[in-house]
């Protein structure tokens, strides 16, 4: 079982090298965090985008050109295709955002006829480290990047994405909590109520190798004393590893909470799409999308 | 400026004792908390119950009786009323929570007739400390406790409110941040519309001694660092002193994620009443009580 994402990082670079397509790898951050993918023997990369400056770019962080391979294009929608295409091809195994924008990325990571569309909804997980010291574990939260109001349907299927990637971590049953302000369902949050029902559902076996509780306040979450204390009973029991979030904001912003206010370098990836996506926000350090590298390259070929 | 609740708590107990009348106080982080309050030297406790049962659970906790007042009372409504009574008559200062149930008490907070309304809605700030050691600033959240989805109205008076108090606790001119999951305003997310419609009101002048940014996905709102990245020009800068959530959902995860993630022991009040009004969440520690209890006693008087 992976507990930590240095723990990732070195299990990642055994798997072997995997390639990475990059839209626009012209960000100082970007270059930083391929260029170390390469070195830990994670990921090669083929950075598409302007050539020339892409080239000026990596000299200017003084990072050697010879180890990657470029495609050159100009234009947002046509860096966005190529990036998609490679990976689509199966030339590369995972697509990761530069300089692009995410909308237009997605744009063309979504087209129905050359995109990585599967039937499933796409959702990105942030890995995060919780817990005392010899006892850290990774918890995810979900959904932060992808579906605004995520339906009852949808959610069930972002915790499927999530309990996936938790099984490739190698966590056998990932406790999932549904989020919520309260613990007893009531139409003034609807969270609540969709919580509720994802237990059911959970209970009448629609969800495999995983166990279901919801609805859950975050202390009833992360916290067993907290579950003590309020003597709530739940199959999640105060030791949630996937927090699923009411809706993208609320999870955008927690996670960015704790990234900031602990202060951590987490990893986040999408999933559900034909191969791992990595979306990181332009703020984000060279070392955090170093290790959504290693989340991404460590889930290649896992159908999620 | 109060920058660490510590200091909050030593500032307390300079202003000299207040009094806070506690809704059934026979859970033991209750009474751990208005012990550690009364020693300190910022309150005394009026504890509204089952007077045998009250002095019962004193006594199980070592703590002695005789430094505090009883009423008895045993029924939750009766419980609240007359705990509520006790701050609207003026026989103490302040409101607390102990093991009532939060709607029975703010069900006697709120009666028009009887309870501690104002014209102004009632917002829950959360205070945790936040920043690089020698750096500690507080930061607040709101509101995660009393409005479910706020109109952007709501949300003008939840952010005078919470900047009202930062006023208390010496910040001369909060900055507050729009939360949202996107910087740009989309009607995908109708919290990023409201984020900039609250920074116009404030470029119009209708928030006086403060500073307002809108909307702001959370690393804008904490990081200058991100902020310079990312190139987003906002008057918060990325050091936000108050946190606006788009929803009580959001607010109440984040301020929870924040508490068992790093872990800290905040600080929250319900502000907007006639008087401060405690509503510690079942879970929470004496300690967490304790620096609730502190932040009451210095709001008192102060027309929050």
């Amino acid at each position: 079982m992976i507990r930590s994402l240095p723990e990732l990082k070195a299990r990642a670079a055994e798997g072997g090298m995997r390639t990475i397509a990059i839209a626009d790898a012209t960000g100082e951050p970007t270059l930083r965090a391929v260029a170390e993918a390469h070195r830990s023997g994670i990921a090669r990369s083929v950075l598409v985008g302007d050539e020339a400056r892409t080239r000026a770019r990596l000299l200017d962080c003084d990072l050697s050109p010879d180890r990657f391979e470029f495609v050159n294009a100009r234009a947002e929608a046509d860096i966005c295709r190529l990036a998609v295409r490679l990976v689509r091809s199966e030339a590369a195994d995972v697509l990761m955002k530069g300089s692009v924008k995410t909308a237009a990325l997605m744009h063309a990571a979504l087209d129905r006829a050359a995109g990585l569309r599967t039937r499933r909804v796409l959702s990105d997980v942030f890995l995060f480290p919780f817990g005392p010291a010899g006892e850290q574990r990774l918890v995810g939260i979900t959904d932060g990047g992808m579906t605004p109001e995520p339906t009852l349907d949808q959610k069930a299927q972002i915790l499927v994405n999530a309990v996936r990637l938790f099984h490739r971590l190698g966590v056998a049953l990932p406790r999932v909590a549904i989020l919520s302000a309260v613990e007893t369902p009531t139409p003034t949050f609807p969270a609540s109520e969709d919580g509720a029902e994802l237990q059911r559902m959970w209970e009448r076996g629609e969800f495999e190798d995983c166990v279901v509780g919801g609805p859950l306040a975050m202390d009833l979450a992360l916290s067993e004393v907290a579950s003590a204390l309020k003597g709530v009973e739940s199959p999640v029991g105060g030791a949630a590893d996937i927090l699923l979030f009411p809706t993208l904001e609320a999870a955008n912003i927690a996670a960015k909470a704790i990234e900031y206010v602990v202060p951590i370098e987490p990893a986040h990836v999408v999933v559900g799409g034909s191969a791992p996506i990595l979306i990181p926000s332009r703020s984000e350090s060279a070392e955090a999308r170093m290790n959504g590298i290693a989340l991404g390259c460590w889930l290649v070929g896992e159908d999620l």
